[in-house]
């Protein structure tokens, strides 16, 4: 291919609104161009790269047995109000009326329009089991869409649904997607952690994230540096803070209790004026974080309850929401915080609270603890859970955090990462198949609801992740796999025979099934180095007079500073060499 | 691919509303499922004959030197508003609200989008010409869906746009997106005619459909005999007709003057009872229907005009209206009718009637006709165009037949078809630049809007148009380009080396990139057979006992009424033969 014969508007800068790296660089280089908040047109290049993985994305699950079928866009709301999704759904949902008065939903998943599929024509255990997938366009209507197609409202989404006649099928097809979504994150050239994550508003009950480590990423996760387990963060179990130091010394790494506040006296006010922020109180105080107790009111289905945690943890708010078994869950406004603590906010402690209080272990690990006096511009020392609060209900309510020991294997340390979603399994038993009336007739005659699973992948989304993961200050370095060309051709200068060398090359990489485009605009090659590397072609030939006369032309990689000479007549197989090893 | 290892619901019978073949067939053989009306799931087969089309249309475009692109399916209100097709189109727009109000289109076709990404980075002549293409999900919300995917509410369109600095760039383009077309849908084993076609809503001034051949086609068309002219009805240009029969006896094939009403005398009144529709009258006073003269009322910008035909013709009412350059045209109504002529609907005559009357040449060749009386149950005899309406406008208002002269060559005769029109290309010119303000820099140093073209592919009306030509009382007869497999293996029997040797054969045939299904269903061969036939598999291999104790199986083509046996050794090079000659 041409250069000057595809629309490749590269910009020097990015409009203002892209904060994301991936949103700035996929408009820089042409790749994307809005079209409304969230809406966005893909341009040639854009085209490219979603054809890849759209390609791998068909091989690995036609390969792992799934069918592709492809669903509309719009689906009738008598379907969404069979599941009950209809009622539940928030503004998120985009609604639509026909010229009839008619109500559709542009489907942002395919659940129930699946369920009507199988349901219509599957009707015995023998035509299971039953795997699959769409490709297709789905809209979530966000309410600050910004980010590019990191979270687009229209965008494109690989989804899939599969259906049994045992929990134990069902089980089985989970681990084979999962390990076709292994295959395809390979493949496209991304790190990435599958993590067992919280099955949200989708429900169910076993559910991994394939998340693409980057920090930018909008998820927090944690990794064992030493088993296989990985979960977001919300997820991830903890282990119970170890015993106590004993009294002839505190273990290696644990907090040591502080000589000068040792002891159970009494609650020993200290004067901290203005300084209602953990932060600030920390400073202040000149204690380790560590020492200090954080004191969170809730309000669990309206009714205020509190949440103690030690200084320098973050609480779960799904571990408490479950404690409670909570519908609704919300922190408290200023007034109930007043209500409870008679307080401004900042200077709550659990002392004499007669609301239901909810502590984690490392809580009550602290001897001698700081926390709010339950009154304006004062804390106290001295604070030890048991004595102090000795209703307490003491549970793991803490979010895993880096450094924290691993909850599976007893032996690693949790990692902490910055991660991106970019595909998601679920196993949905039968929320789907039993308000959906999906059912078979087993092989014992009775008649049973479908087990079921799903699994997404967000195909737009993986080329913002791989470019969040993969840029440089010059721009985007595209894994080989997903690049919009393996390879540009360059020369540097406007001699003929350079030009008839770029083509020639052109032609056999072509010939050799290379993707390569010929930057043949009329243009300085400083400017074509500067765009191909915006651009993020992996593979860089440059056609130059020297080298030419030689019988040799340069080659560079993206990822390397320096490029070498290599003979002219065996550059094609040298590339070919590389992108193998790449693709692998 | 195993079927066992698909979805493929064949029924015996459609559902009720199916009406038209390609719906029935698409039903029965599991190609396709109704989710609402005009709306429909892809199952397995379905996705694999629209993937042959779409790599058909990928293949040949870029060839072609288009770009792909992919534009959203919701399109900004404010972009319509400014191409002023907001205000204009009707309720085939499907109109969205999100979730802040703001207003959206489901696109139907893309001019505007295109446009807005065109003007944001295109500005000079030297980035012209530019032609791009999607393949995307459109919607017109039809107000009675009910022909499957011949016409759809939601259907996969493949839609262009070119972009040029000067009309004859966009000519050019015109002529190459045409040869394009002609290509494409050659591929597709269509028989087609491209006729020149009516603009329409979408506007611009030279057009082209392709209209495959088809008895039930939706869309009147005629092609000479002679030479390459074809064209929609609406637009097939007529020759006059030939002069008048002179005194001494007609031209052969012309109207003779019957004895009985020949010369100039007064108009003479027939009693015609309850006699109103001209097929009626015709029977009642038994006179050939090319005697007779229908008087048609129309209001032009609310004014009622009269329309005069020979009585076996049809009015043309773009013709009529373009040459009363009309905004508004329609039939009056009864009340109208009554005003003008005085008489109920079908008595009218255009004999002393004082609003304007375009008369057809043929009209004035009738001596003597018989047209109303402008009294009810009364015709007239005896009518003269020059005569009794001296002040007619006589000019082409009918539409063409079959058995016209050929107005392009004058020497051959126009054939009637029945088409299903599956692309259409157009010349736009600056109608939707100008308002859209999508401007260039000229090399003269001037702004001028661009030169635009568009063109258009209806993906999933390819499935159904083919099936319309292709099909019998068995199934569907795949075109071997688009067929969903295009060798099915079926074993007469259940022993096992029957299966093993069909295996070996599916093995065989995938490594030689044949796409092939082995029915390993445990159901009898006849069947099987029948599934495949419905299915419309254009190849057929039985695996049988006493072939295979030959040393042979036994070959079928959809299309031949006999198989033929083939040794086993040479199956595989035979079907590639076959396969490649159908593909060319």
């Amino acid at each position: 291919m041409r250069y000057s014969q595809l629309l490749i508007p590269t910009l020097k800068e990015a409009p203002a609104e892209a904060q994301v790296v991936s949103h700035v660089l996929l408009q820089r280089g042409g790749f994307i161009r809005k079209l409304a908040a969230g809406i966005y047109s893909l341009l040639p290049l854009g085209v490219r790269v979603v054809a890849n993985i759209e390609r791998i994305l068909r091989e690995e699950l036609n390969r792992a047995g799934a069918q592709e079928v492809l669903l509309p866009v719009l689906h009738p709301a008598e379907l969404w109000q069979e599941s009950g999704r209809w009622q539940k759904y928030g503004p998120e949902l985009l609604r639509i009326k026909d010229r009839k008065g008619a109500d559709f939903v542009f489907s942002p998943t395919a659940e129930e329009a699946m369920c009507e599929m199988v349901r219509r024509d599957v009707k015995s255990y023998r035509q299971l089991p039953l795997n699959f997938y769409q490709i297709q366009d789905k809209f979530r209507d966000e309410i600050r869409p910004r980010a590019g197609l990191m979270r687009g409202r229209e965008f494109i989404m690989k989804d899939g649904y599969s259906f049994h006649a045992t929990v134990e099928d069902a089980h089985r097809e989970y681990k084979n997607m999962y390990d076709a979504y292994v295959r395809i994150f390979k493949r496209c050239g991304l790190e990435f952690r599958a993590v067992e994550a919280d099955t949200g508003a989708i429900g169910g009950s076993m559910s991994h994230e394939f998340q693409v480590l980057a920090d930018s990423g909008e998820d927090a996760i944690v990794s064992c540096d030493t088993c296989d387990y990985a979960a977001n963060v919300e997820k991830a179990e903890l282990k119970p803070p170890r015993p106590s130091p004993s009294p002839d010394g505190a273990r290696k790494g644990e907090l040591e209790a502080s000589p000068a506040v040792a002891g159970t006296g009494a609650l020993q006010e200290l004067h901290t004026p203005n300084k209602g922020g953990i932060a600030d109180v920390v400073k202040y105080l000149k204690e380790p974080i560590e020492r200090f107790v954080k004191t969170l009111i809730y309000l669990a289905d309206g009714k205020p309850v509190i949440a103690l945690l030690r200084g320098d943890r973050d609480l779960n708010e799904l571990k408490l929401k479950a404690v409670l078994k909570a519908e609704t869950f919300e922190i408290a406004s200023e007034t109930i915080v007043r209500e409870v603590t008679g307080a401004p906010v900042g200077y709550a402690g659990p002392q004499g609270r007669s609301v239901p209080i909810y502590a984690d272990p490392e809580v009550a690990a602290i001897p001698n603890a700081i926390t709010g006096a339950n009154k304006a511009d004062y804390h106290v020392r001295g604070f030890n859970l048991q004595r102090d609060v000795p209703g307490a209900t003491i549970v793991d309510l803490r979010t895993a955090a880096g450094g924290d020991r691993c909850a599976r294997c007893d032996k690693g340390t949790y990692r902490a990462h910055r991660g991106i979603e970019v595909g998601h399994v679920f196993y949905l038993g039968t929320k789907y198949s039993e308000p959906m009336a999906t059912r078979f007739l087993d092989s014992d005659g009775k008649e049973k609801a479908m087990e079921m699973g799903c699994y997404g992948i967000g195909v737009t989304r993986i080329a913002a992740a791989a470019i969040e993961q993969h840029h440089d200050a010059d721009g985007i370095k595209w894994p080989m796999a997903l690049a919009p060309f393996q390879v540009s051709i360059v020369t540097a200068g406007k001699e003929p025979e350079l030009a008839d060398a770029a083509q020639k090359l052109h032609d056999e990489l072509v010939a050799r099934n290379i993707d390569v485009i010929y930057d043949d605009r009329d243009e300085r090659a400083g400017l074509k180095f500067k765009d191909a590397d915006l651009i993020g072609i992996p593979l860089r030939v440059t056609v130059g007079k020297r080298g030419l006369a030689e019988g040799k032309l340069e080659l560079k990689a993206r990822a390397d500073k320096e490029a070498r000479m290599v003979p002219a007549r065996e550059v094609g197989a040298e590339l070919a060499r590389l992108i193998k090893e790449a693709i692998g």
